[in-house]
């Protein structure tokens, strides 16, 4: 288990890897971003994309997912306090598949009342040929070590 | 159909509710975000949470649906551009109804290419006690009213 005392300024964490399907996709898209270009391949032919692309926010949870999974292995769990900036430079095509590397690139010097500290990282999210596909600078909350 | 040119900053649209069952919760949780406080109501109590809350990126793949299905209706539909800032200021708990309210803070002087041009929204989504569990920062591609 990682704790907030083995943090690192410049230390990185990679998660596995996630093949975005057309089904799961257009699933997502479906239920959370009903719009011709994430849910229909042959009418996202006349919309700004061209073809399928999937929704951002798929993009987000799966980058998600796989912070889980990484080997950021937190105690007390992945806790977002909150996004500074998320961009998606490149759409998802169906039959992506996407990976995160995780960076530290700020380590808060306070500590909460409940033994927690803050850190910011740079999650990219890149596809198989190593093209970021999203960007985004997050702050944590992760748990201080248990004293004694 | 609203355009680009019909934007006025300070505008704002409404989106119908949403209501945030256990069911779903704990549905996208296990699929986008397994963690003991979204998947698992009685391991949630050992938790930083201390009950089982909505993942993030679940509020925030809500917020979408409920901006597509806004009056905020666009042609082209609703494309992110990225986003500034995402804040969960208190967390979503199971039957929790929401809403987006999104108010027009800039609009871009620049058109595209292809005829678009660039509006930044405030984008908050409430509970049914009327209190903003997320607040967005986000800039919009939205397409101008055809010539002619």
């Amino acid at each position: 288990m990682i704790y907030f005392e083995d943090l690192e300024v410049g230390s990185t964490y990679h998660s596995p890897e996630h093949e975005m399907t057309p089904e799961e996709i257009v699933t997502f898209a479906r239920q959370y971003d009903p719009q011709d270009f994430h849910t229909d391949a042959e009418a996202a032919k006349a919309t700004l994309f061209g073809h399928l692309v999937a929704s951002g926010w798929h993009t987000a949870a799966v980058t998600m997912g796989l912070m889980v999974r990484s080997n950021l292995e937190l105690d007390g769990g992945v806790i977002g306090q909150g996004v500074e900036s998320l961009r998606w430079p490149r759409p998802v095509l169906p039959g992506d598949r996407l990976r995160v590397v995780m960076e530290i690139i700020e380590i808060g010097t306070e500590r909460t009342r409940t033994g927690r500290g803050r850190a910011k990282l740079r999650c990219r999210t890149f596809n198989q040929n190593d093209k970021v596909v999203q960007e985004m600078i997050a702050n944590l909350v992760i748990a201080c070590r248990r004293a004694g």
